[in-house]
């Protein structure tokens, strides 16, 4: 794990960083280290990057102390994009604009996508856990505190496959997909978790995502539905998600 | 409006009523009057009457400084009860620990409840609105602050058709129905509501819960959905609601 830059303002220092090619941002909070502090990972939506969700790192480390991270998908951000990738991102885009479903091509390519990203995140949670930065970590012996994932479409996509993987996940969110393709995964998913739902959304059929409420594993799982488009989560479902968190993950003392 | 009784511990009255018949509690903080500050209305379910909720107005009343109202349903409570209305609650029992959805009989029957409820409803509104009782309203001129309803199940019932009638309601949230007799009362409501889903509801088909939560004319509403049966929603879902009501009608200063 290689960290490439350091900024700070307002209380959160942003960490630039690079492992193993994939490049991503780790958010904490200046000063106190982040072994044993609860850590969310960050999963942008197809189209995005690393920074598309800095606005909700920041709000998990100014508001409950939390650290943040996220990472560049395939394709996406700081990172090659083959023709497939290029394909996708103006596929999805003529998708929102017509407001049709998403089609089996970009299913099969997010899947393909999924399959490379799981790795790539378990990847910096062994590099965070083994870090010898007494800066980030706090020095060798501290571990990660608790781990949440939060992460809709696209991250979804990656995300469900990654919390079906990854014992180190305690708590997640989900939403704004569904697919047959995801079913086993989610079957596999046993944490407790929160599922967003967009009642109108136009990418993904409103059954595909009940089926996929209805086959999470977790003994506790909660769906939020709410009326409206693929971008039109209300604001309030933010603050959800995080209350979500705080009450799986702990805030730190 | 005739108090009946009065009653204070742990910093909230408690005071019973009746209003043509229909009997009542209303719980308020010590000491402040009741004009201007939220009113949660709370509705009972099937078979409970209005101290079932007793715990959830004392949150309200502890928590936010709400005051908080429930009436006795017909047919329940200290109410007459009917032939009718012995045989509801015996089939609701039945149905429940059969594990089976609710009958078309037991769904004609809440119905005409609710028919003859609303009105009830209206007439406490009416009434608090009216009062002359310095202790409780604050004085003449004082008027009530802005309203909200809370009612799961045969609340719902109630509740759905009272909201869509009642301007002084501003919030409300619903659950643990839906049958197409309710669509065009919901199609009414225009207020931002939470619907509770309980996904394996053996009274309420799934299916026609979701019908109604799409049926409801307002522009915010969320579906929240856990998995559980009839008579278990998860606590947190208490506290969601709370939260949702204290966004919509504020705290008292």
């Amino acid at each position: 794990m290689h960290f490439t830059s350091e900024t700070s303002s307002d209380g959160v220092t942003r960490r630039g960083f690079t492992l193993e090619g994939v490049p991503g941002v780790l958010w904490q909070p200046d000063g106190p280290p982040l072994g044993g502090r609860p850590l969310v990972l960050l999963g942008h939506g197809g189209g995005g990057d690393k920074l598309t969700v800095a606005e909700r790192a920041r709000r998990c480390v100014v508001r409950y102390g939390f650290a943040a991270l996220s990472l560049d998908a395939p394709g996406h951000g700081d990172r090659p994009r083959s023709a497939q990738d290029e394909r996708f991102v103006t596929e999805i885009g003529e998708l929102l604009a017509a407001r049709r479903p998403i089609s089996a091509w970009v299913a099969r390519h997010t899947a393909a996508l999924a399959e490379r990203a799981v790795p790539e995140w378990v990847a910096v949670l062994d590099a965070l856990d083994a870090l010898d930065e007494p800066d980030v970590l706090g020095g060798p012996g501290r571990r990660l505190g608790p781990v949440g994932f939060w992460g809709l479409s696209l991250g979804s996509v990656v995300g469900i496959p990654l919390t079906a993987a990854e014992p180190r996940i305690v708590a997640a969110v989900f939403g704004l997909t569904g697919h047959t393709a995801q079913t086993e995964a989610a079957e596999r998913v046993g944490v407790p978790l929160e599922f967003v739902l967009q009642w109108d959304d136009e990418l993904v059929p409103r059954e595909g995502s009940l089926a996929l409420f209805g086959a999470f594993g977790s003994r506790e799982k909660t769906l939020h539905a709410n009326p409206g488009g693929h971008l039109e989560v209300p604001d309030f479902e933010l603050e959800a998600s995080e209350r979500f968190l705080v009450r799986h993950l702990g805030i730190p003392e």
